[in-house]
């Protein structure tokens, strides 16, 4: 069993496909819940899947560092030791060990850093990160990149991007032959369309099975991503899987998705479930205002989350303001299955080439605002 | 539909039998998982169900303060708030209001004290905790008392708990008449049998649906504890449930149901499952500890929750020195399921007059201790 895309139906510049991999069929668009530490933070595996997610998204750099990625192959691999079957992304560790490591040391070579939970010295290169990945077992590997921090002038984010390609290369040198798993390339070049082009064209060249674009998601405002967006997903394969890393709010998941992106994953339906901000199709609702106290009625009537059928957004308040572990639970499985519905709706109006109402929907939906109390 | 209680079968001083509530019914020996704030910590009420669980318990004190026993009224009750459907036991508020409040002012009539979460001023007396009881919709309501400081000298012990049978007549007067729902009256007495017997007496003179032992697992140590409880049972009614409140270890549970008691709360299984401690038929294990590191077998290799069944011991090291939230999940779910498993052993025993058999191979396996690495 190998890995292939294909695109089952199209909508103006969007697409919806099917990625088949030996541990399972991905639904694109895909939205992939981050699992950082081996677990989507608060939530059991079973109930990530129940949510409707086809694929989950590890961290290299914080997987490496603890239990560590030797150990996770001994115990036989990501997958197992997490409880959950279904296929694996994982990053290159080439984000988080520029934000999260200390006494970084960047060369040609890679990453030298410190462990920020035991101060322990370590290596990210295209070889070590190569490795590390396989030895998760990883279903989607990462090439290992430099996220080009932002704003950056052209000529930083120049050569940010060309040594991000150089080590493109080696990442599929060092990946070599892995039937049943698939390496992504990743394009850089900040906000620059002319280092935008060229990072396609770079990482065409060398051949990925997918191609990431990222570099985004990092403060440059939904105007300049969405700029970015208009652009760069036409300089890549049309036959690949396009993922958009980091990326983001409801309303940024629509707007790539119109503009051709078939994967995404980020932090926000997860942590803001633990700081007791839900995302409905009317908006934010942030639960720890005092006016939810007295409401009888849930989240959203028409989801159908624990939280939403069991639960009354008094108590969801009540939980949130007392700290409770339940209100994390719940929150985060209603914004996981938020987010899936979302690209579920997003699919279903692709296949049927009704995006552009779908669209508009979701904005009429979000401009009418949360139900107030009555 | 009322309230009752058969005893079905004994063995020794053991019983087994059912309380039968409108909300369903308890199998006893029972063991009553803590929902202190509307919610049993790190689970889903329906979890809760899944491990064996029949009744839980609420806290008058916590509930009155947060989110308060109106508001839950008039959002239609504790049930339909936690979205937990079985009986509720709900504590009265004396043993805390005496451990967390602050500027307490005990007299005569109850206990003046002041919030610790807002500082605002509240009584508890046997007429206020029956009334809060009541909004709460609590199905088995506990008289309000004092529990005797340990420890207290014969004096000062008597005269507590003559203040405590005071306040248990007023609160059988303040209760009245509630078909379906169960008052308690609760013995205390300290370490003396003299006043254990005297506190008997008196709570049977008044007449309850069943009866609670008091004021023990409170410092005194287990040998004092099986000394009152050698005693403190007989001295009650036959065809009445005898509930050993905040008891307690697995080593408690099974003398205590021994020697004669029929229901049992604690929040040891919760809150050792927030620390990275399980319970097993072979003793504590403490997950944090390295040896767990690169162990690829499951916590309990005979239970049946998700913690034993989806995961090694290796994966609940991890998440628990990475404090991620399903660490407590899982930990919380196998202890809870072992008490239930636990109980549900101790009443197939007693049932088929076999307990001193069930006792000496719970302590034999707990000598033998926890499976070491290979």
């Amino acid at each position: 069993m190998g890995f292939s895309f294909s695109v089952t139906a199209t909508d103006g510049k969007a697409r919806t496909g099917v990625i088949d991999t030996p541990r399972g069929a991905i639904r694109t668009p895909a939205f992939m819940p981050v699992g950082t530490a081996a677990t989507v933070k608060a939530m059991l595996p079973e109930s990530v899947r129940a949510t409707g997610a086809d694929i989950i998204l590890g961290n290299t750099y914080h997987l490496m560092l603890r239990p560590g990625a030797e150990r996770i192959a001994r115990l036989g691999g990501l997958h197992r030791f997490m409880h959950w079957d279904g296929p694996i992304l994982t990053d290159s560790g080439g984000f988080q060990v520029m934000s999260l490591a200390a006494l970084r040391q960047l060369s040609e070579e890679g990453v030298r850093f410190s462990s920020h939970i035991d101060g322990s010295r370590h290596l990210l290169s295209p070889e070590t990160s190569m490795e590390i990945q396989r030895l998760l077992g990883s279903d989607i590997v990462m090439a290992f990149d430099e996220c080009t921090p932002f704003p950056a002038d052209h000529a930083t984010a120049a050569a940010s991007m060309r040594l991000s390609m150089r080590w493109a290369a080696r990442s599929r040198d060092a990946f070599g032959d892995r039937p049943g798993h698939a390496l992504f390339g990743i394009v850089q070049g900040s906000v620059y369309p002319d280092l935008r082009a060229e990072s396609a064209a770079a990482l065409t060249a060398i051949g990925f099975d997918g191609y990431a674009i990222g570099g985004l998601a990092v403060g440059e405002g939904q105007d300049a991503m969405f700029q970015v967006l208009d652009h760069a997903p036409g300089t890549l394969p049309f036959d690949k899987p396009r993922y958009l890393m980091g990326v983001g709010k409801p309303d940024d998941i629509v707007g790539a998705v119109a503009r051709g992106i078939d994967m995404m994953d980020c932090v926000l339906p997860t942590r803001s479930g633990r700081t007791g901000q839900a995302w409905t199709p009317r908006g934010p609702v942030n639960l720890r205002n005092a006016r939810h106290a007295d409401d009888p009625r849930p989240l959203d009537e028409n989801c159908a989350c624990p939280a939403c059928r069991g639960y009354s957004r008094a108590y969801l308040h009540h939980v949130v303001r007392s700290d409770e572990i339940i209100g994390s639970m719940l929150l985060t499985w209603h914004n996981l299955q938020y987010y899936q519905s979302l690209m579920a709706g997003l699919r279903d109006a692709i296949a049927s080439g009704r995006l552009a109402g779908f669209v508009a929907d979701f904005h009429a939906q979000r401009a009418a605002g949360d139900i107030l109390p009555v």
